[in-house]
């Protein structure tokens, strides 16, 4: 087995696509060895700049992200595109509408382009989009774009996952203004008010601007708002450029070794919490709960089964 | 401690608002002897229907929960309301806009209304929005409405909360249509199209109609698309009326017992993952984290930390 992964881990670090490949498979099904071949490539990790793209559906992340990936390999920069698509946590089933079509880039060996599932666990979303950007780092690409469709917490996962996160919106947006107040509005470093050239753009510009301004914000970087028409390109370089502002601003006091080292903590805590539940729930303690739910439930309480289940784990923790 | 917590326990049980409101905050503090109250008070729930009210910001969701609370004291009902504010993960702030205004509500002593924040962590909302209801139940309340506000994860939260589930949109919603699909669809038991007096609502219909009819499903439940006016009352008593069918559809073959049970194993493993994490990071191991951060992660990879923190522990769960 290890012998398996660290020949894999070798494929990867030479950019091997199909190492690339088989590795992500691996990590993202859990398979056997994918903690040794994640430790393999961790000395290799930490070049690669990881880019968020978020937004509603039909808001034109696809197009920008095209558009963008061109900007970049002109530059000479190798590219990886993660697309994360939402997954109902109810159904198991991917949404199949808003696909990324990019059959331009395809052909481009300096572009990998994967999908990923997101199977609803929260945190542990963050941790994979990591996990999956990190095997792209040691490959050698320079940066990554995570593209996400959908709403809600997946937004927040990726945002943890990116150096650099851009919201997309489009002038119809309209309601979406008062949602952003409820997460879109904190994770965005930057603003892309796409289809511009359609009706509502300035007034939406307008609204945002002064949504941005009451925010309250305890650092120095201020998120602007840009006008794209991502499929003219229009704009695109203008965002490229504010890119690149915000990465000097995160190169600059330790914001990246910061903001890079929650994300590692984050991953820490959240494979520890995996790895505890998996134990944890081996086949006597599901049984316990099967009997409780189909026989004991009237008699104790559920909080007193939790604690009869915990006590004797909880001494060893002292 | 625990002296206060049977008065508290009595008090709830005898319908003190005072009592409901003390024991409220205990447990959304997780103040001490909170599991004990929530132990006492078990085995007098299990009376109160549950009902989830959701959708996107402006669709008149407190205005709808509004006039259902007149229906249902009407009727003779006891009804409380919870309304959720979702609290930005990144910033601990919540939404100013949107809350409930219901001030002829507020007098009707028939009427117990609380505000939930979310702070942002995922199971934990669907098990305190159970343990708030539990309160209301215990107390006499014959409905519980949640009503919650925000996108994403929190209506996921508040549907596995609720034994009946309402998704409000309204005509303009349009590109929900497709955001539908990552997961609001698959949690209504029934819909409302709202403000149907609005251009567009006709269309609205037909779309949503089409969607659910291409959707699977593996039980019977057809969820429907309802109109309403909820600010003219228009529409509000046909919902009660499949409403009341909803609750009859489940109260047929086991489908309640089987919805509360799946809540009943969601709580244990929630207040056990809570637990653990809880011991686990204890002022030791936070410190072998912290200096992790500061100076050894070059040297070892995120996995191989995790690895040897969780060494001894994993050996007792055998």
């Amino acid at each position: 087995m290890s012998k398996i992964i660290d020949e894999l881990t070798k494929g990867i670090l030479e950019g091997n696509r199909n190492a690339i490949a088989r590795a992500m498979t691996t990590i993202e099904n859990e398979e056997d060895g994918y903690v040794r071949l994640l430790s393999n490539i961790y000395e290799r990790i930490g070049r690669a700049y990881r880019i968020g793209i978020t937004g509603p559906p039909g808001s034109g992340k696809s197009t920008l992200t095209n558009h963008l990936t061109k900007i970049l390999r002109k530059e000479g920069f190798k590219v990886g595109i993660i697309a994360v698509d939402p997954t109902s946590p109810f159904t198991g089933g991917a949404i199949l509408g808003d696909r990324i079509r990019m059959h331009d880039l395809a052909l481009d060996k300096g572009v990998y382009i994967r999908s990923m599932a997101t199977r609803g666990s929260s945190g542990g979303l963050a941790r994979q989009a990591t996990e999956l950007a990190d095997v792209l780092d040691a490959a050698g690409y320079d940066y990554v774009i995570y593209e996400t469709v959908g709403v809600g917490q997946v937004e927040l996962d990726i945002a943890e996952a990116a150096d650099t996160t851009i919201v997309l919106l489009v002038p119809e947006s309209g309601d979406i203004i008062q949602s952003l107040k409820s997460g879109l509005m904190e994770i965005a470093d930057i603003f892309v008010l796409n289809k511009s050239d359609r009706p509502g753009a300035e007034r939406m510009q307008k609204d945002l601007e002064y949504a941005l301004h009451l925010r309250e914000s305890d650092h120095d970087w201020h998120p602007k708002v840009y006008q794209t028409v991502a499929n003219q390109g229009k704009g695109t370089e203008e965002l490229w450029t504010e890119m690149k502002n915000h990465r000097s601003y995160l190169d600059s006091e330790n914001h990246l070794v910061n903001k890079r080292d929650r994300r590692l903590k984050n991953r820490i805590e959240t494979v520890i919490r995996q790895r505890i539940e998996f134990h944890f729930w081996d086949d006597k303690r599901k049984k316990i709960l099967k009997n409780y739910l189909e026989s004991e439930k009237e008699k104790l309480s559920p909080y007193l089964l939790a604690e009869k289940m915990l006590e004797k784990l909880l001494k060893t923790f002292k």
